[in-house]
Parts: C-alpha cells; sequence; structure tokens
C-alpha cells in the first residue's frame, strides 16, 4: 500500500502542507478534499476584488489552482467535502458533490485544515437572502455579482478589519456604506482612541460608521438596530471568524479557544496522525506562551507548512505567534504586534505603555502627515511586549521591526539602540520606532 | 570655577552632545562654537531643499535654532570658528569672525564634532567658482540661490546618495543634470546590479548618467572628462565625505581610518577629556568590530548623545554601526545594512548571497512594482550579515527587520519565523524578507 496523506481544505494551511509533503517525499500519496472548487487563493485580497481594483477578477486571487497542483502531483478534488473523521479506522467520509457519492477514504496522516467561517449571530433574519460573509472565493464571486447588479446599499454589520475593508471597497465603486458596529469603537484589534482615528478617517471618505449601535435582525431591505432601520441591498457579516472544527469535535478530537482544534507545536491533534492549521486551529502566543485564536493567513501558510513536514516524517515546530497585522483603510494604515496593555496586564505581566505623536516623513517634506505609536513593555526588564502604530502612508509596515525586536527578546533600550534606516522621504532622522522606545525607557 | 564643556561645532553631534550635558548637569557651562550661523540642521534636507520641495526653504531645515538652544541655556557662539586644541592646556583658540578677535577657552572636557567635507579632487580648475560642495546649510543656501538665478546645466561630479539625490532635485527645477561617475555603475554603496538599475531609473528620468568617465578637470563653463568636455553652470562634488578632523590631528589626538578621529565606544578619543562623535569620527561595525568611516546624521545623533551623557559623568556606550541606509532616487528605493557578499568575505567571514525578486505588494494589485532582495549570510552558522533592497515604493524600509534581525545575532531560519505583518497592500502572504532568508536556508 502506498502511504497517504489526505488533507481536508485546499487553502492556503492544506496546500501548503500538501506541498511540503510532494517535496519531500515523492512516494507518498498525497489527497486534498477542497469543497469548492478552488485552491491556494488570497482571501485576504476579495476586499479589492470587490472594490474593482484587481483586473482579472476573483480568478486573479488564486495563487495556485487546483490543475497547477495536479501537475505537481497533488491529487486535488474539487467540490468534495469532507463529512466525518474516523480516527480509529483512520478514514475519512467524503461527499463528491458533483457525483452525489459517498467514499471512505483511509489515510495514513490526515490534516484538518477546513479554515473558518464567518461569525453568524443568532438574530431574526439572520437567512435572509441579503446577508453574506466574506470568507472564501465563492462568496467573492456573489458579492460581487451583486455589486455588478446594482446594489447600492450596502450594510456592514461588525467594524473589524474586513468589514472596514469591505465598506471601502463598497464606496470606491459608488455605493453607499454603512457600518453598525456594537463598540463605541471600530477595529477591536487596537486601542479605542486608534479605533477612533479609524472611524474618523472612514466618515471623512464617506462611509457612515454607527457606533455603540447593536443589530437586532434584518428583513429583506433592511437591517434593525437599537438605533432604527437602515435600508439595505446587501448585508455583509464583518463581526469575525469562527474556528470551522465541527469534524474535529465530531471525531473526538480536543479542542480550545473558540473550539479551534488543539495542536502542539508541530501542529499535531491530540488524536495519533492526525494534524491541524490555520484558521480551524489554535494558535500560541509567543510573549505569554497562551494559547488563542488568530485567522490570519501568514499562520494558516506557515503552520500548514510545519504540518507538512511533520506529515512528511520531519520534525518542524511552529514559532508562537504575534499576531502582527497590518491594514490599510482610506488614507490610514494601522499595524500592530504583540500584547496591548490591558492584554498584557491580564497575562499577569506589570506591563506599561508609552505613545509618541511623529510624522510619516521628514516634518518639513510637503507630503508629512501624522503618525501616531504606541508601544507596550514590562517594567523592570524593559523588554518590549507589543506596539501599535496608525498614520498616513509609510506608517504601518514599520511594525516589523517591533515584531523582530520581540522575539528576540529585547529592551526597550535595545530598540533604542538599533541602526535604522533615515533618509528625509521615510522618517526623522531618530527612526520613531527608536524614538518611542527611548521615551518608554523612562518608564521601565 | 564652573565646571566647562567646550563643543566645537553646532549641528547634529555637538548639539547632541550639549542637550544631553545641559539636561545631566545645570552646574555645567556648555560652550557651543559654530562656525557658521545655523545650528542643529538636516543636511540630508538640503537635495529638497533645492529642488524646491520644502515650504521655507533652507530655514526650514533648522531643527533648533541657536536661539533655541540659548533659551535652554547652551552658550551657542556661531561665526567662531576653532582654530587649534591644547590638550596639555586644556584649551581651545577660537577666532570670532565678525570680531575678528582671537580668544583661548578652557575646557574641562572638550568635544570634536567638526563633521565632514566634501572630498576635493586634486583637479585643475578645482577652487573655480562653478564648483560646489554640498555640506553645510551655507552651501545649500548658496546652490538654492544659483538654481534661482537660472543655472541650467548641472554637472555632478561622482554618483553617490547626494550627488544622485541633487541631480534628481535639479531635474524637478527643469534643469539638465549630468552625472559623471568613475565606476562602471553608480551608488557604489550597494552591487554593481542594484546600481546599474539605480543608473537606469535616473535615465529614465532624464538624468544623463555617465559611468566609466572620469573627470580631469574644470573651465568656467565646462567639465573636462576622459570623454570629452561636458558644459556646465555649476558643478557640484558628490564623490564622498571626509572627515574634518584637521584639529584634532594638529593636536595630536589620534586618527584611523580616512584620518577620522579614533573613538572608544564611549566616544572617548586618545586624548584624556577630549570626545569626538559624527562625521569628523571612525565608526565600529557592529558585525565584524573593525573601525571604518560612515558619514551619516543618524549616528552623529546617536553617538554625539553617548559623548553628552559621558561628558557628563555619566556612563555611556554607542553600540557598533551596520551603515544602515536609505535612499529614494526617482522611482526606486534602495536600502542597505550590514555586510555585503565581498567585505564580509574580506572580513574573513565564509559569506554567501541569496537574491530574490518580487513585488512589492500582492502581484494582482494594479500599482504592484518589482523589488529585489539580497541576503548576506554566513555558512555554517547561518547567522545574517547583510542585506540590500532595492524596488518600487514601499521596498526600502523593510531593511529595518534585518537590521534588527543582525543585531539580535538571528540566523535566516531565525528571520524565516519572524511574524511579518501582512496585508495585500503592503507585501505577499510570506513577507519577502522572510522569503529571501527561506531561500537562503538552502545555502547555509
Amino acid at each position: 500500500m502506498t502511504f497517504r496523506a489526505v488533507i481536508i481544505g485546499g487553502d492556503a494551511a492544506g496546500m501548503s502542507a500538501a506541498t511540503r509533503i510532494r517535496g519531500a517525499r515523492p512516494d507518498t500519496e498525497v489527497i486534498v478534499l477542497e469543497r469548492t472548487r478552488f485552491t491556494s487563493y488570497s482571501a485576504c485580497g476579495i476586499p479589492f476584488v470587490v472594490g474593482g481594483r484587481v483586473a482579472g477578477g476573483v480568478e486573479a486571487l488564486v495563487a495556485r489552482s487546483p490543475d497547477e497542483h495536479r501537475r505537481r502531483g497533488i491529487d486535488v478534488r474539487t467540490n468534495h467535502e469532507a463529512m466525518a473523521i474516523d480516527v480509529a479506522a483512520g478514514e475519512v467520509e467524503v461527499v463528491d458533490q458533483h457525483a452525489g457519492t459517498v467514499l471512505r477514504l483511509g489515510y495514513d496522516e490526515l490534516m484538518i485544515a477546513t479554515g473558518g467561517a464567518p461569525v453568524r449571530p443568532d438574530l431574526p433574519g439572520i437567512d435572509l437572502p441579503l446577508v453574506h460573509g466574506v470568507q472564501n472565493l465563492a462568496d467573492a464571486q456573489k458579492l460581487l455579482s451583486l455589486a455588478e447588479d446594482g446594489c447600492r446599499r450596502i450594510v456592514i454589520v461588525g467594524g473589524g478589519y474586513i468589514g472596514l475593508e469591505m465598506a471601502e471597497a463598497y464606496v470606491e465603486r459608488g455605493c453607499e456604506a454603512t457600518v453598525i458596529e456594537k463598540a463605541a469603537q471600530p477595529l477591536a484589534v487596537v486601542d479605542a482612541d486608534f479605533g477612533a482615528r479609524v472611524a474618523g478617517a472612514m466618515r471623512s471618505h464617506g462611509i457612515d460608521v454607527r457606533c455603540g449601535t447593536s443589530v437586532e435582525g434584518f428583513e429583506p431591505a433592511a437591517v434593525l438596530t437599537d438605533d432604527g432601520r437602515v435600508d439595505a441591498d446587501l448585508v455583509i457579516l464583518g463581526i469575525g471568524v469562527r474556528p470551522r472544527s465541527e469534524l474535529a469535535v465530531a471525531a473526538g478530537i480536543a479542542v480550545g479557544v473558540k473550539d479551534a482544534v488543539r495542536v502542539d507545536e508541530r501542529q499535531a491533534t491530540s488524536a495519533a496522525h492526525v494534524w491541524a492549521a490555520g484558521d480551524c486551529a489554535e494558535t500560541t502566543n509567543l510573549v505569554t506562551g497562551e494559547p488563542g485564536h488568530i485567522a490570519l493567513g501568514t499562520y494558516a501558510n506557515r503552520h500548514g507548512r510545519v504540518a507538512g513536514v511533520n506529515m512528511a516524517g520531519g520534525d518542524a515546530r511552529s514559532p508562537g505567534v504575534l499576531g502582527t497585522a497590518i491594514t490599510k483603510l482610506c488614507a490610514l494604515e494601522v499595524g500592530l504586534t504583540g500584547l496591548r496593555l490591558e492584554p498584557a496586564r491580564a497575562a499577569g505581566l506589570d506591563a506599561f505603555a508609552t505613545t509618541i505623536d511623529t510624522t510619516t516623513v521628514a516634518g518639513y517634506l510637503p507630503h508629512a502627515t501624522t503618525m501616531t505609536i504606541r508601544m507596550v513593555a514590562e517594567r523592570g526588564s524593559g523588554r518590549v511586549l507589543g506596539a501599535q502604530i496608525i498614520g498616513g502612508p509609510g506608517s504601518a509596515k514599520r511594525i516589523d521591526t517591533v515584531a523582530t525586536a520581540i522575539t528576540a527578546g529585547m529592551t526597550v533600550a535595545d530598540v533604542t539602540d538599533l541602526d535604522l534606516a533615515y533618509a528625509p522621504p521615510f522618517s526623522s532622522v531618530w527612526d520613531p520606532v527608536a524614538v518611542v522606545a527611548r521615551e518608554a525607557i523612562k518608564g521601565a
């Protein structure tokens, strides 16, 4: 019998694993079960497609198609949905959606890479046809054709990344976009004052951002809130992603935070020969060592790769995550990494935050815009724990310097001493990351 | 007697030191001798002023004027030029250029922050009035008024940062700019293929870049080269900066590389109670520990600060430098840090280089442009030694991630594992810095 690896899910995590196994073990049969017709796509690119900025539309987001994977020796079965895992028998039950047949597929190694699904609140009318999630390319295609068919009034429920990016995309198309956010500010991954700046930038861009407002239900052409009715041709759910871990739960595989599949640093689950990675799996925080659930494409790719190495008999380990993320919303860039003040304190760390306001480039240049950096560090040790950056063009990718410093265990004094690049079109002479660190020394 | 600190030179290094001493020791008299009428200015901003992009002109480059420093209790004496240092007597001989008087000023601690001067090749006609250096704000003012008076044909001798930035600035003003470079490519701080791309970008911008051409002399309205005569209304020297260390040499203070003042990690010179920092002083390479001379405003600021702490009785040390630098030339950004391949090998390291071509943002976005990253690492250990980046908008500041990684002693495998920020407007899903590191693992 040929050694067989079966992978459930053909996006970032699954295909990264499949590619690694294929490369390492030419003798292994690699089967990928994918319920849509797409593989290896950039879900993060969906707002740009819907905004009409991507020539080639939805297909342009596909990094590698099923046929390309097949030519590389991976047996990709699209429109195949895994229905159950039998860990005792080492089998997966699969439905071929086209043929309508069910088969049982034995595996030697199995990977669960089922991804995430938009959180769907249990509200009246949630199943009405105007309510959509944004998760995969099938969603994207539907949203694009609705936009082209003349949907004009778009309501986004929830002010997370995807919701805000979608709001901007629709406004770029000439639609009206309203964001309904329960909290006092959108973008809960950053501090409230940063979120308030995001809300301001979006409003200046013509987006109706309504904070402190709760959605109470949906009608065929409206969203009902505690602050009245909002007309809508289309509703987008942007209140987060939950792990699609039902298969794992049903198979008795351990789950943790938000029911994400529990994995160790090798991406192994609680069941022998079963691995998981991507939006369906837990992540481990690099600073605190605590488990979490952070659905980011970067982790799907890298943790999928680690799973693949191990499924092929190698030994790879996933480093912890910092939740480093970045987004561009209208005129603002936002970047974050590591711990914010409250989570750091909640994790038992004696943390403090330092904030500076500066400019994106030398202040005397005409295109200088404002930038704010907040750094969180540990009192006593001075160890850097996290940072957030918000500002104009060129602001947010600086977060990588902080992510690298945290990974290296650097203190605020170490960061002050870094030899960072300076020229007037890029920075003030003391790089802003070094400036906030220097300011933080006083609090350390 | 009041304790007295005397600082020769009122730009970045000198005023950083003065400010630190003033802050730490309210009882100390702090005297700064500055031969021009300017203090604390951004020399790096001169090309932008000459290019007409800075509202407020030359004065806008002044971060803090002499009067502002005086209000903070620093005795700044502009138009005062130090002529000699008597280390045995602890005195400086100074000319007050306005009064025409000479005085001797005693010091308890002395700092040499005399900066650099453009290298002036010993060629016929070098002293003709059309030949100018670009070093301080007096130069900038002269160049700006010449540009406004109708200088049209500008010849830049040497294709370093400043020369290339000035060429671009003049073309932005509508002048004709010719760069004469002896080497096969401009921008000797990067590898030749990177330099070739810079030359190409500058030519596309209408700048006449002539490589492999030597200047043989100057006439009142022309530059003579081994490839013929080039008409010129104005000549700019851009062939490097030499340390202005004559005062130190005459005083018997030790100098090293290119006659830069030799300093230890506390910025102390060979003479007791005499310190130095900035373009007049040596730097120490963080990777090799070797002395060098890298004239960058970032070092002037941070090493000046270290000198100031020590002059005030504290104990600060300068970390080694990586030569991290960045520039924007026409449509291209260039960044570099650490060692290139040849210098690394010359330093006895078993180094290898890895290069990747990628895009600045997700490839499917319409504004994606090309970016190339070359990483140098040590075989065996896998330690990262240096990197160069060239590409479109958003390319070059990524060099900070590498600078941080080198400082932390990271290997290429460590860099591959970094949690760097991804979103389509900023990056491919695997950050390019991680991609080049991953590729480098194969060579490590």
